[in-house]
This record gives structure tokens, C-alpha cells and sequence, in this order.
């Protein structure tokens, strides 16, 4: 249904362009994040200057507020947030995890934490608004359903994340679930697909997700599961969330031998300049994270040399572009000293500015990353890369 | 120094061109504000986009941070906040009344309200400052020394605005201050002329201001004390504060025959859709007000038709543009039940949003009422505006 073309390989990293209804993705690529129908400050002229091809929206958020079937009724979510490229909308899995204070039950011989706000059965999720309060159920086929409303290019199966402190034995629950998840999504995505493609002429493409969390053995079960799966797309989730670096990055290359090479790869979540670089590195196609926007919040900008706290006294006088080497509008006409004076004077435009910034050097790493691919010189671009680069 | 180019009057409605070293502004122009080196939200290319000519910052803000002496040394407000069309920087009077809890003592005999903050006398203003409290003396001279510091190509005499509650006797007294210190202003301005023009080639322009609070002899007085000096400009100060509508249109009403024609006429913190439209009716050329971002943060919005709070339930299934005749990017990009969605879920995309609609509003109903001036066919505008328009 999409079509996919790989351009060019250079060892593990690949070029690919994914020809969607609404325009073509060219790989690597970032995707911004916009929860809840809006990449936080940013719009759709300047998603487009900063070379953004797809976005993410969230269907947890959407479906409580303000509520898919309303979506649906004016013509999807391209219309609603007029964003006319690609869209990705999350499942509900990750949610879990990133609602603030919400702790999950442990396992289900342990149901009491917080059991009113999310309980997990085979069936699927009972849960509490975080909004009001109010008693939901997602099962798969539901998910599958609130996403065909909403109507983006791309969606995502209804997995588990096994929490941050998983037995084996409970990471290992989670991912059988998330199989059989996986195989009830595919079948109502197919009925959906059937009708959606009768009635509205829109297409959506499935995404599969790898969990396991950071068990080896389980890691690799699920990928051997997902690619046996005649499927055209694998995400590999649940991580990037609580584990270390080493766990993440382990977790990430025992899978990859179980990979196909002809499958487009997303992995969600991720993430920093060097995880973006590093994952490139390794064959990993499509990114996505909050982090532009949640570090420029504080004050915090992606740099060519590390990251730089615009709060800091030693900016107080300096004329300088916050990156002297980028060319997004930010760069180009703000000085760090003006950035600083918006955020002591607490002007939120700073929040705007650096988002953009934050967002822009993430998206054109990718297509520097790809340009580098196509030119064979993807490894001169990272070691380049990691010569000025300092992680802090 | 500056061209003063009149091209076109219908009955007391005026259509100038103004020249500046930053370029041309055509009359009459709302100006929007930005107290602080920024207009809230909003970027130069959008200011630019909506047609905006010239902006307003703050002395008083600007004085106190970063500091007028920074601003200079990194070449003047228009390299700082990255805007290269004029600028003109507000006097420290007005803020006297828009800073939030300060009462100023209501005459010198009864000093004692407040005195910790603001205490006035013949020779200028002690105060403290908003943010820590530090004591700070402005006399005449020094406002033009910091508005020279900070280089706006028109800055404004330093006067005094009579408190709401202000007895004629203290209406006077505060008037006759005013126009003492506009003699001072005008000194110090010609030192500073003579240097700044020495040293750095770069003109600045002063403008005068009525004061008299709402006593028409007063106003009378200090309209014919103004317009009897050779200076090239003349503001309206000290209104659309606290007093009634009446009060205000009568206070200029009584002035206008004491102006002289071939200058411009500037109203100070006006206004509303309809004040900008009854003013040009009444020959005033500029116009400045923070009510187009102000009421974005409350979710307000101009419409042709009077006024919209977006927040209504009514607007939650509107897919219809936020004003249907505007072309700003908001209205041709957005439904109505997007930007309530935005306000509901306090993404703050919201305030850009609104805030940006309403300043396209203002400015572009003073470029539509040139238009028509210079047509012929501003009475036919006038009367239309009001066939649509509600005040609510």
C-alpha cells in the first residue's frame, strides 16, 4: 500500500523514501511530536521551514480529548490541526509510562498500586481518565478503531511496556500479551482497512512493535515473532524510557540480526544528536522524542558542540547565534544574550525560539545523515560529528 | 529631519507617509507593542507578514533589564531584538499607571501612599524598581539619555499622567510639570541630536505630549502650550486609562481644533476596532495598544462583527474560520474548534494564535481605512464598518 524505496545503503545505515498519500518521507528521518494536535508553539509554515515530512500525534490524548469520533466527523486529524504531510499517531502504550505520577501495577498478582487508574488483562486496559477521572477500556480492536478515526497515514499496535523494575517473568507476560495484541490488531485493522478504503479512499499503514524490555532472550523472541509477521513495518518500543544507556543500546543490537532488511525500522522514542547518530549508525530508519520541546521548556538547546543552558551568566553579553553553525531562522537572527534577556523576563516567545531551534538541529541531522549516506560519507559525517560533539 | 509627506485627506481623515532612516510609515498605523523587545509571541517575519510598520518598547522595562547601556553597546534596539523597521520607545509615564498594585500618592501633600515606590517632584521621579525593589531617580534628561541609549527612531518627552481620582487643582499641577519638563526634554534632546548624529549617524525624532487628565480647559491648555513649540509631532497622553468613554472622546474632541494640521497626531494606548475607526474619522494618524495580545491570553478575539471568546461551547464544533472575512494566516489556516481545543488543553499555541489574529485585525483595519482615505471612500467604510460591528 506504501511504497517503499531503498536508495542507498553505507554498511548498516540506510537512505530509504516512503511514498505515502500525503507526500514522501525520506529516511532517516525525526518526527516531531505534537501529543496533543500541535508540535508545542511551532506551526504548520514553520514544521515545513524546518524540513519536517511527518508528525506524531498521540491517540490517548485525542481520544479523551476531544474525542476521535469528533475528529473523524471534520474530516480527520490532517484537517483538524491542518497538517496536510504524513502523520504517525502513537498507541496507547507508552502513556503509561509518561503520565507523571501514574505507577502501574507491578504484576497482576499485584494489582493494588494505583489499580483504579490502569488495570491490564488479556482482554486489554481498564483505566481512569487522567482528565476526570472517568472508567475507559482499551483492547486492541478499540485502539485499532480510535485510530482509524482519527485518520493519520501511519498507526501503531496496541503493546504493553513492561515497567522499569520487570521481572523476567513479568517482561516476559508483557510481551506474550503484546504478541497476542498484535495479531487481534492486525486482524481489525484489516476490517477497518476494508472499510476505510471503500468509503473514504484513505489508507493507513500498521506498525508492528518490539518489546522485551531489557531481557535479551525476550528482546529477540519478540523480533523473531514481529518479523515473521508478513508485515511492512517494525518499530522496536519500551525503551529510552527508565533503563540505562548500556541496557537501551544492548537491547536495541541483539535484535537486529532478526531484522529484515527490506522493512522500514522506527524506534520510539529516541532521541539526543548521539542516539540519533549512533542508531543511524546501526541501521534504525525513523526517530521520534519530546525532547526539543521539553528541553528547550528549560531553558536547554541541542549545539554542535554538547548543549547549551542559554540561562547561564556567561551568555548575559554575548552576541553570538545560540549555534554558530546552524542556519535555522533562530540562528540567524537571535543572539544568545536576547534569548537569555526573553528568559529572565520570563517572555515566552523563548519557549517558541528554542523549540524551533531544537527541533530544526534534530530534523537536519537526519537529512545531513542522509545526504551523507548518499554521498558514501556517512561515517566521515559521524566521526566529524563526534569530534566537536560533548555529551553533558 | 524625518519627511512628513501628506497625500490625502477625506474630511478630517488623514493619509501620510512618514520617512524614517528604517524605512517609510503610511498613516494611519496601529503600532503594536512590545514592552520588553518583544511583541508577545510573535517574530519579525510575522510582524512583517501582517504588514506591521513600526513597533513600540518600553524605557522603563528596557532601563532596568538588560539595562539601557547594554542595549547600546550592542548597537540599539534594532539589533537586539533583530527588528530593522522604526521603533519608537514609550516614555517611563504611562507605566506609572499600568504597574499592576502601585497607587501613586494623589497629590504632594498626602505623599504617603505608597511613597516607597513612586514620589514625584518638580525635578522628576523617585521610584523603586518592580523587580528588586532598587531606588532610581528619572528626571527629564535622563529619560532622553536612555532613550538615546537605546535608539528608537522616535522617542517620546517624559511627562506625568494625572491619577483617575485627580482633582483639577492636581490635573494642573501635573500639566504645567509636564510641559516644564517637555521644555527640559527638548534641551537634552538637542545635546543628544548633536552627538548621536556626530558619532553615530543615526537620528532619533521626539514626540510631545498633551496632558490636562479629563479637564477640557486643561487639555485646552496644554494642547495650545504643545502646538505653539516648532516640533515636528504631537501625542495625545494620559487617556483610555481608567475614565469613561465620554470622558475620553471629549478630552480630544476639545483639543482638536488647537492642533496644527500639518502635523502628526499621535493617540496614546488606543484601542478598539472601533476607537481606531472613530479616531481616523477625527484625524488621528497612530495608534498603539496592548489589547490585541491582551485578549488572545484570555481567549478574545476581534471579529468584524465585534467580538469572539473562543472558549464558548458554541465554537466547539465550528469548523468555520475565526473571522470569516479576515485573510491572516490564522483565519485561512484554522477552525474554531481547533483553537478551542488548543485554549482547553492550555497549549499555549493558543496565545500565538489569537494573539496574531488580532494585531492582523488592527493593523489591517488602519491599512484598509488608508486605503479608502486615499479612495475617497472612507465615510463608506466607516459607515460599513458600523453596519457590521457590535460592541459587546
Amino acid at each position: 500500500m506504501f511504497k517503499f524505496n531503498l536508495e542507498k545503503t553505507e554498511g548498516k545505515a540506510r537512505a530509504w523514501i516512503f511514498e505515502t498519500e500525503h507526500g514522501n518521507i525520506e529516511t532517516p528521518i525525526f518526527m516531531p511530536v505534537g501529543t496533543k494536535a500541535t508540535v508545542k508553539w511551532i506551526i504548520k509554515e514553520e514544521l515545513d521551514e524546518m524540513g519536517a515530512e511527518i508528525i506524531l500525534n498521540n491517540t490517548y490524548h485525542l481520544y479523551l480529548r476531544p474525542w476521535d469520533e469528533l475528529i473523524k466527523n471534520f474530516w480527520w486529524l490532517h484537517t483538524f490541526q491542518n497538517y496536510h504531510k504524513p502523520i504517525l499517531t502513537d498507541s496507547w502504550g507508552f502513556q503509561v509510562f509518561s503520565l507523571g505520577n501514574i505507577k502501574r501495577p507491578i504484576s497482576e498478582s499485584s494489582p493494588n498500586i494505583n489499580q483504579n487508574l490502569v488495570k491490564i488483562t488479556e482482554d486489554g486496559v481498564h483505566f481512569r481518565s487522567i482528565i476526570d477521572g472517568s472508567k475507559h477500556f482499551f483492547s486492541p480492536e478499540k485502539v485499532m478503531d480510535i485510530q482509524s478515526n482519527l485518520g493519520a497515514d501511519i498507526i501503531m499496535a496496541f503493546d504493553e511496556c513492561a515497567p522499569w523494575d520487570s521481572s523476567e517473568e513479568y517482561a516476559k507476560k508483557a510481551m506474550i500479551r503484546t504478541h497476542n495484541w498484535l495479531e487481534r490488531c492486525h486482524k481489525e485493522w484489516e476490517i477497518n482497512e476494508k472499510k476505510r478504503q471503500k468509503e473514504w479512499q484513505h489508507k493507513q499503514a500498521l506498525f508492528w512493535i518490539i518489546q522485551g524490555w531489557i531481557y535479551d532472550n525476550l528482546r529477540q523472541e519478540s523480533a523473531q515473532f514481529v518479523s515473521s509477521l508478513d508485515l511492512p513495518w517494525i518499530a522496536i518500543g519500551g525503551l529510552s524510557v527508565w533503563e540505562s544507556k548500556e541496557d537501551m543500546y544492548r537491547s536495541i543490537e541483539v535484535v537486529e540480526k532478526f531484522l529484515p532488511e527490506n522493512k522500514p525500522r522506527y524506534l520510539m522514542g529516541v532521541g539526543t544528536p548521539e542516539d540519533l547518530i549512533e542508531w543511524i549508525a546501526r541501521g534504525i530508519d525513523m526517530f521520534d522524542c519530546v525532547l526539543p520541546t521539553r528541553i528547550g521548556r528549560h531553558g536547554s538547546a541541542f549545539w554542535t558542540y554538547g548543549n547549551i543552558k542559554i540561562k547561564n551568566e556567561i551568555h548575559k553579553l554575548s552576541d553570538k547565534a545560540l549555534d554558530e553553525v546552524c542556519d535555522c531562522k533562530v540562528c540567524k537572527n537571535y543572539s544568545r544574550w536576547y534569548l537569555r534577556h526573553l528568559m529572565m523576563e520570563n517572555e515566552i516567545l523563548w519557549l517558541r525560539l528554542l523549540s524551533y531551534h531544537n527541533l530544526y538541529f534534530l530534523i537536519n541531522l537526519t537529512k545531513k545523515a542522509r545526504k551523507a549516506i548518499k554521498e558514501w560519507n556517512f561515517e566521515v559525517m559521524r566521526s566529524d560529528f563526534w569530534k566537536k560533539y560533548k555529551i553533558n
